[in-house]
């Protein structure tokens, strides 16, 4: 079996990580490598996909497969597999519990007084009266939605079919979006970026946040309206954004968010993909395609995750 | 059976909470109330015990009894009773989980590079491999240093004499604070303020923590030596101190911590006594005392808490 592994970076240790893990296999890199059973990628070139014509899987090493499937050359009846939670739900967790407590417990307010030397405490709030609404109950979101919801705060939950999570309440379609961003202090987005979700947080979904809510968005940069977010900062409408994903990436060094005062940002890190659990996710499946049995993770195309 | 309320601030809503848990009772306030059975108080004028001639006991509406102890006029001979949880844990946990989270997870370092307009991702680390240490295991560190070892951060535990808790590495006597030190990326501060305490982080101390070692202070700014602790924050030998205590209060607003870079101050927030919860808790102990039962949170004057 040959598996030919591609990656923008690390190429080395994700080599030696899918060989340990899949030794019956022989592993190839780079472009000329032979015809081979299976690929798995992040953000190969173009090119890839020209020369490798008999895969019988091809797979990501991320979570997000939009870039993927926008690219032209990929080739359209071969199964693509996703990247599961391969220890990117528990650093999500972590994530949305920073910036839920960083708000929850005003951090944010202290620092600005702390810049004026201004001693004012606030009085105190209970978990329970801070409500916080997530975009997206899959993997990620779900699991982010019943750790805060286990940690006491009043969670809400939308996504695009009706789901069902102990402690979360759970709204699905057009109405109950709207519903759960006007109840929410803090918004934080984990959903797929599909045609469906491209630009759901535009001018006037942002229009209904409460004044002073906080938006947090660890997914993809194209589902909010960057000029209608600056706005609402800019006016004070929104107390905060936490963003962690761009349109463009790195972000250009000339772009408003890296100085504006209510927007805090870390470069695509709020999940990274741990080589070794991503490497022994791959290596099973592709043992299970193998063996002729199913796998999960396949993408659907239609539905675009 | 009178009792006597005397609170620095929210003087009406202290007295409406106390009548309403303690209705068998006349509450009174201000300084020419008759001599009653209980006070509780929180920073009372030293001229309260000279009218208050026949107390049966104390309450602190605190869980530090430093500044009651130091008070000359203070009656030797009337039980001190200190405020134990009343929601504070909760609220220190939250504090303690921000605080490990911030630096676990380089919200800090992320901060810093968005004010430079640099994109710097930096690599995944485990949980497991980040060193936290307790200070004080008493009510308040001993839910801190519970908290963060489930949530799986490596957690050693100090404290004056020997404690066995679930999860932490529990070290005790001066040996075992230095060994401590020496092993804590994050050193957290939950002990009561008494003449062994005293300036407990100094020069000598603040030296045997790792090299860009990040200390937190919840307690009281005498545990630390504010001169040694800004030279080792200038030279970068620390990497961060983060401060809801200090010496004196509120921070005179020419204080080098106002502006230091690699200070993050709150205005001794960091657990607020839920008035109700307190209320309900002398009430409790009032009822207690009146029936000749033994209460908790005596507190004991040679030990000083």
């Amino acid at each position: 079996m040959d598996v030919l592994i591609c990656t923008a970076k690390d190429q080395h240790a994700w080599r030696g990580a899918l060989a340990a893990c899949l030794p019956e296999a022989r592993i190839h890199t780079g472009p000329d490598a032979v015809d081979c059973d299976y690929a798995v990628v992040w953000k190969p070139s173009p090119e890839l996909f020209a020369r490798q014509q008999r895969l019988k899987a091809l797979f990501s090493l991320g979570a997000g497969v939009n870039a993927l499937l926008a690219m032209p050359s990929l080739p359209r009846d071969v199964p693509l597999v996703r990247m599961e939670d391969a220890g990117m739900a528990d650093q999500m967790v972590e994530y949305a519990l920073y910036v839920a407590l960083r708000e929850f417990r005003r951090f944010r307010d202290y620092a600005r007084d702390e810049s004026q030397a201004r001693w004012a405490p606030q009085p105190l709030r209970t978990r329970g009266s801070y409500r916080i609404g997530i975009l997206g109950l899959g993997v990620l979101g779900g699991a982010v939605a019943q750790a805060l919801a286990g940690f006491g705060f009043d969670v809400g939950g939308w996504s695009r079919g009706a789901k069902d999570l102990p402690g979360v309440a759970c709204e699905h379609g057009d109405a109950g979006l709207d519903a759960l961003l006007r109840r929410s202090d803090l918004v934080m987005l984990f959903l797929p970026l599909t045609r469906e979700t491209d630009t759901l947080l535009d001018r006037v979904r942002l229009a209904l946040l409460p004044a002073g809510a906080v938006l947090a968005n660890l997914s993809r940069g194209e589902l909010v309206d960057d000029g209608a977010l600056l706005e609402a900062l800019d006016t004070g409408a929104l107390g905060a954004a936490y963003l962690d994903v761009f349109r463009e990436e790195p972000l250009p060094a000339d772009h408003r968010f890296w100085s504006h005062p209510r927007v805090e940002m870390t470069p695509h890190v709020a999940a990274l993909t741990d080589v070794a659990v991503a490497c022994e996710q791959v290596a099973g499946k592709i043992r299970r395609l193998e063996a002729g049995l199913p796998i999960s993770g396949l993408v659907d195309r239609l539905r675009e995750y």
